[in-house]
């Protein structure tokens, strides 16, 4: 962000000093204030919208032609926003937002310098709705379902940009410009188009790529004329989240070739370089994301993340998320579940202190008295009732194991089919990529150990945050990273994965920890 | 019209067979949708209005991807106006619109064929609120004054259009293109902007070029997608229909220099050719109009349009136009009045009897019993009270002929003053078009006559009729014509009159009948 030029700006705050009409220059006001933003910006082609033909003469009027122009770059020329008065002052600012099916994150940028002036982040209110993506779409199909959907997400934004325009002492009109990055079926439901098709073969959205779309059209309250950009999707499963994270990652600058992998509720891969990019989507995400294991949570406060294991003594060292988002040793309250990162440390803690086998099976001689049996089933005391903050005790049963060592395997499988097809041998991959909260929090070191991600050098692995927030904040502060979303779009190839013999055979072989063919982690093998 | 070639048409009607999405094709259905219409067109860019993205899916789904698309081409690409489904059949109309302060006409043009299939003409409904643009632009800066004038002009615009539409059986949705030509003030009003400026020094507009407005925006009820061409203007007073009538004259095509009159309340005159075009205004328009005569009157039946006197007998031959719009020799019910073109004529034939002199005087001698004084005022009996149809006598005054001579002396002097400036003998215009309602009645030869245009070969001059309805339909049906519209104003020079001695100098100079340097009309002096 810190290298934004304002130069490349496609959202500019242009000042106006017009001479004023008179005999010997009789051009009318909207020619003249044309005439002057072409010279100021050496442009072509300037186009105003009518509704601001009226407004654009009082304006020039009123302040004896010395005014402002917000402006924006469009195809082959620019788009009047708005006009103030010089003597009005005040910036420019614009919205980059993180539209998340279960969070949005909301960020509030001045667009002269780049630099991000505030930023907020509240669950989707569609969540009353619907928890997950094909409620909401299956919602939208009743009667006066969608606009429902679609007016509840535009009205909490509109409180929240209200508050954040308040707490910054902005004017709301003086916000000309946003930037939007979702998933395909979140960005529907923000336009208000009817996400019917998306969940249905052949899964077709109704829009790739919506282009600039003028606020007042959603009914945003921000400036009526401030374009909205939204990021492009290549399909249903590719949204314009991942677009702005391949854009966020630079991936697409550099020679060598690299991951960049998103762990949601689907596992997105995208694999390449500056000179081709290849996609593909699989389901490998509940277990990640802890959903599956029966102590599962979202990461949250007390929630446990990180476990170490000592493998002589198999004492259990947990660590949970606090308030205020870091993470330390357990104390005071005990930890409430495991979030999916804490899960990979879990099983790889267990795997090398040989407390679970190659096959992620329970291994009762170095268990000892934490393997219990509840319904048949075997299960592991992580947490005893005394320590835990339940009052019960937290448990990973086999199941729940075999549940994630299904997701690895399918993880790892997805990431050697999608190099394979693209003929790059696992080790020649540069960097590795990922994206999201849940990749934050990740211990590569323990990924690798179960067999989830190759076994690179550690440096390899880059944790990225939120690339779908920082993706729409490049495309809403420079033309350049504008163009590149959308070129981005469409130079990547979309891998539709198989689930044929030679897949099936990947997966099996990967159920192992980390692999039946253990040469592929060498680390791993050195350790145990 | 009739050399339209359907290849440049800037709005077009395109068959589109998609194919269906599938897995191996799941690009979304307004990208494919706009991948059709570039293929179709081999367009570079095509835009679709967002308001369109729900109903274009919709479309696309109902008629199984076979539609057909309803497109305009603006400045870098090609835009979607209405998608329909191939089934529905129907073709694509447009209107053109003579945007008169006192009179409408409309036209409704097949797009395909380019050929009018209706016309209808009718009272601006303005005049129930001022008869004269001056008293509108009044009317406009009191509260509500402006969108009132707007509101009748469109409620009375879409009254005929939905007649047109009904009589013609065709949708009003299948009307997806107009274009209007009006002067400044007029097109204001049609667009809700206010004149308030056009009258006051430095008379500026608000806008000259409004470019492209789609119909929903002015509240026309045809499809709400549809392009509104609006006539560009240079200035207050060098409105859009006087662009229109130098595109419809084809002036700017021609190697030779001509004239293009336009005599309303204002005289307007362009010279030019393909290579220049230079523009200037007067007031020369009251007396020639009929408005300033006693017995004066606009064009309309009843009223006197040709007088032939026998130079010999001095008896009187009257025409006046008739019900149907022809004019004959005056039966059954008397002339009620007289209007500009039979004025000039009566004036002529007046000199050629010499019963007025060179000065525009009666002659008593001459002009005998016909000479009357009323009000110490010497008034020539042109229709004596028992032949006419008011039961009064229709007298010329001689302050009528005085007006007239007023009238026809600044006509002269302006057609003098802009060929002196760009250096042209007035004997060397090839060419002297007379546009308007008025043109079409005046008979150049008693023009001539009374020295009001240059005594050219009587087949100089060309009377076009309607070139403000002209130019607009040329400018509908062809990107051609739409675009050199445009260029004609760009390229227009706007001469300043300076009413300084040089002028008066003229002005005196051309008082005389036909002119105090008679060498100027040989064939007047000929015949008299």
């Amino acid at each position: 962000m810190k290298n934004h030029k304002e130069g490349r700006s496609w959202i500019r705050n242009l000042p106006l000093q017009l001479s004023p009409p008179s005999l010997k220059d009789n051009t009318a006001d909207v020619d003249r204030l044309i005439r002057g933003i072409k010279k100021g910006l050496e442009a072509e082609a300037v186009r105003i919208d009518f509704s601001l033909i009226k407004k654009a003469t009082q304006t020039l009027r009123k302040y004896d032609y010395n005014v402002r122009a917000a402006v924006f770059q469009e195809r082959n020329g620019w788009c009047l926003i708005d006009i103030f008065g010089a003597r009005e002052g005040g910036g420019i600012y614009g919205l980059a937002l993180d539209l998340g099916s279960s969070t949005l994150v909301l960020r509030l940028m001045n667009l002269e310098d780049g630099e991000v002036q505030d930023e907020v982040s509240f669950h989707n209110p569609q969540i009353e709705i619907g928890p997950d993506i094909l409620t909401r779409i299956h919602f939208a199909a009743h009667e006066g379902g969608l606009s429902r959907l679609q007016d509840i997400l535009i009205d909490r934004l509109n409180e929240e940009i209200g508050r954040l325009a308040e707490k910054n002492s902005i004017n709301p009109k003086s916000i000309v410009g946003m930037s939007v990055a979702g998933n395909t079926t979140m960005t529907h439901l923000f336009l208000g188009l009817d996400p019917y098709w998306i969940c249905r073969e052949p899964y077709i959205p109704v829009v790739n790529s919506p282009g600039l779309i003028t606020s007042y059209e959603l009914g945003l309250t921000i400036n009526p004329g401030a374009p909205v950009l939204v990021s492009p999707n290549v399909g249903s499963y590719f949204g314009g989240d991942l677009m702005a994270g391949i854009l966020a990652s630079g991936m697409t600058h550099q020679s060598e070739v690299s991951f960049l992998v998103d762990v949601g509720t689907n596992a997105e891969v995208v694999i390449g370089n500056r000179d081709w990019l290849m996609a593909c989507a699989g389901a490998a995400g509940p277990a990640l994301e802890g959903g599956v294991a029966s102590m599962g949570m979202m990461a949250a406060p007390g929630v446990i993340d990180h476990v170490r294991i000592d493998p002589v003594t198999r004492e259990f060292e947990i660590r949970t998320i606090q308030d205020d988002g870091s993470d330390k040793a357990s104390q005071g309250q005990g930890p409430v579940g495991i979030c999916g990162s804490g899960l990979i440390d879990l099983v790889a803690q267990l795997y090398l202190a040989r407390m679970i086998d190659l096959r992620g099976k329970f291994v009762s001689d170095t268990c000892g008295d934490r393997l219990v049996e509840i319904d048949e089933i075997k299960h592991l005391i992580v947490v005893p009732p005394e320590a835990s903050g339940t009052g019960q005790a937290l448990t990973l049963s086999q199941t729940d194991i075999d549940g994630l060592i299904r997701s690895k395997a399918a993880m790892y499988t997805i990431l050697t089919t999608i190099a394979n097809t693209v003929n790059i041998p696992l080790k020649e991959i540069g960097r590795f990529y990922v994206a999201g909260t849940f990749g934050s929090y990740i211990d590569p070191q323990s990924a690798i150990t179960i067999g989830m991600i190759p076994d690179l050098p550690i440096e390899t692995y880059i944790s990225l945050g939120n690339t779908s927030l920082e993706g729409a904040s490049m495309a809403l502060l420079s033309g350049g990273a504008k163009q590149a979303l959308f070129q981005i779009r469409d130079r990547i190839t979309y891998l539709e994965l198989n689930v044929n013999q030679g897949f099936m055979n990947l997966f099996s072989a990967a159920k192992f920890i980390p692999h039946t063919d253990r040469s592929l982690f060498p680390s791993v093998k050195t350790r145990n």
